[in-house]
């Protein structure tokens, strides 16, 4: 059994967020900024670090790796990082209540299409402490309630900074339960809580693909997730070669333990002779291992032989595969076989082939011609997002402000009935 | 064990899906044409009208009853309806390629959201037979393959309405797997066909809340699911009575098996004991039959007591509950207690009581001075639909053309790369 009430904790937030639907603009930012003073107090960033001491500890005692524990890790500067994130969000533009779309009838209806709060968000997530705060600002500014169920490992954290937002919001005057937090991270109260559409009207899990289908397995309600990104970036004959390798370095290089970094080179056969050791000597300088398959390694020897199951891996890292495909034909149909949906690059002049690209390839974010690194929120000029989306569903791609919204239809009448 | 090869059928279709998402225009039309033309030549009809002869007698000896059977029974009149449907989508805009939004960023990348199609549809449906053609036409056209799969009741009826449409596509030299059926109406079949994401993209469950369950609780992919329409009207003590009697009438009368006919009057106490016995009078006078609470009754004395129980259904028939609330909030607040999220109305003439309802109100349409019975694919402008969401994400209101696509992102660049 898990220790907290997690079905009166639904409840809360989902009466909260009827209110929180109507909040206007200002209300919301000042929500946001309080908060932020309060993770500016000294002694609110004293408990938090005295409490995230606890988990970090714990996480040593229980041999965690270290990416493990630096993720976990919150310092002063994290902290302003996080500071920093809320007021960004104050300052994004409110997706609540913009017209989507307008149109009159010809028997005198008038029906728009309003952007409207989703209702209540939950988030289970990993241990990131960063994620409390990011992903309540994101809800509260959208207009959602939010229930916050992070990992056992991050629980003295989580709640430590929870408990400066609420109290933050409290003394604003506003309804604290537009903030839901289980304090319990036991596998029971995760599922307790993902059983009630009822109260929570979109899921978003946040971390590693044991997670997303621990998620999948048990939402009722409809939930929103990303796959890894197996990313691949394809080198047509027309390309201009320089660019190319130059992407194909920062695609893969930049930071490649993103999910928009690129996996797997693919080379159309046309000008594999001439590109590929050009491009492979760029990527060994930058200490990239390459795997290649066999029509590679006649052109380039010192590649790893490759298999069908490294193209359908995420390497995460200084590890890349090259493969030599028939055009831009084969590349769509390896692309669509192996990529995981998230962003895909062409490099090419010819437009029939960025053209067949773009129409063909089945993915969240298609380039031509630019670096698959530039899918993300930010970069996309969408302010913070929480995730990329590799469904189809609602959102591909960044999860921003907008993507937190549901649009309803307003129908304006003056006594209209249906003959 | 089912009978059929279910997966071989969803790799035929994700196969041929992938090639379908490039058709034109001019293609996907000529396809829905020669079916149509195909449902108009006599053997074809005298074919499947013998297979739903079939259904029809198995129909009657397991007893089922008149609206079961009168849904299942094909006429000739019933496929030229077919057939008309099919012909308006052809006609309907095209949504795949549309650019929905385009920005360019500093750094020279454009950026375009484009619609795309989902990929491949699954349909799980009940035993009306229009489904199969309706449901396949709406899919072609959005350039989404589909998997059909029917019910038990109609299953010869189904499957000869699938090879007339299979061998007008083939004839006409297409790819004629963009149209799966899975031959075999058992649960195993249809868990099977759930259980594989990586086939189907979405799945829209057609027919009753048992229906749709089953498909919540067994499917991997998103779901495009309806709840019934728990509809309601409240008459603010703003509302112009001739006007709010017309509606209640037409919303609870005008066709009371539908999903937005009106269930619920909600009457604001100031203009109670004035409104009450017009409105009542009306409702009694078109054969409905009235429940009311307490202070009702004390003004039309020939109300059904009501319960909670009451309020939360959905009567489908010449049947509503009558109650008295103080003002839009506690509207507000029995709606989104009681309400199933689908079409809800206010009348009134006061616009901060309007504008509350429609800014707190969660529903897929939320209608000012209207009949709920708009809500229609068709009498929204859209023309035809696959139901009526009340889901948040996606799609809420009606399912036509456009919400059968998603939305990719498109980047162009002339070498970008992430700094």
């Amino acid at each position: 059994m898990y220790m907290v009430d997690v079905i009166e904790i639904l409840k809360r937030v989902k009466n909260a967020s009827y209110g929180l639907a109507g909040y206007d603009t200002y209300s919301k930012n000042a929500m946001l900024n309080a908060v932020a003073a309060a993770l500016s107090e000294r002694e609110n960033i004293d408990a938090i670090l005295k409490e995230n001491g606890k988990d970090v500890a714990l996480a040593h005692k229980n041999g965690k790796d270290g990416t493990f524990i630096d993720r976990l890790t919150l310092t002063e500067d994290r902290v302003t990082g996080m500071i920093d994130g809320l007021r960004k969000v104050a300052d994004l533009p409110d997706p609540v209540g913009e017209t989507v779309e307008e149109r009159t009838l010809d028997n005198g209806l008038n029906i728009r299409r309003v952007r409207a709060p989703l209702g209540v968000v939950g988030i289970i997530y990993e241990a990131r402490p960063n994620v409390t705060v990011d992903a309540a600002s994101l809800c509260l500014k959208s207009g959602n309630g939010v229930i916050l169920r992070g990992s056992k490992d991050a629980l003295n954290t989580n709640r430590a900074i929870y408990s400066v937002m609420r109290a933050a919001i409290l003394a604003l005057g506003f309804n604290a339960d537009v903030i839901g937090f289980i304090d319990d991270a036991s596998r029971e109260a995760a599922k307790e809580m993902l059983a009630h559409e009822e109260y929570i009207d979109v899921v978003i899990p946040r971390g590693g693909e044991g997670l997303k289908n621990f998620v999948l397995e048990n939402a009722r309600m409809p939930v929103i997730a990303s796959a890894g990104g197996n990313c691949h970036i394809y080198v047509d004959k027309s390309a201009r070669q320089d660019i190319a390798t130059e992407i194909a370095v920062n695609a893969k290089c930049q930071r490649p333990s993103t999910c928009n970094a690129a996996e797997h080179l693919l080379i159309d056969r046309t000008i594999a002779a001439e590109f590929l050791p050009k491009v492979c000597a760029a990527l060994f300088a930058q200490n990239v291992e390459l795997l290649g398959d066999g029509e590679c390694i006649k052109i380039v020897s010192n590649l790893v032989p490759m298999t069908d199951e490294d193209r359908a891996t995420e390497f995460l890292g200084y590890k890349m595969t090259v493969s030599i495909v028939d055009g831009v034909e084969e590349a769509v149909s390896v692309i669509n076989r192996f990529g995981t949906k998230h962003s895909e690059a062409i490099i090419g002049e010819d437009e029939r082939a960025t053209g067949y690209f773009t129409k063909y390839v089945d993915a969240a974010a298609v380039y031509v011609n630019a670096s698959t690194r530039f899918t993300d929120g930010y970069e996309f000029g969408l302010g913070a997002e929480m995730g990329i989306s590799t469904q189809k569903l609602h959102v591909r791609g960044p999860v921003a402000l907008r993507e937190l919204t549901s649009v309803k239809y307003v129908i304006l009448g003056n006594g209209q009935i249906r003959r």
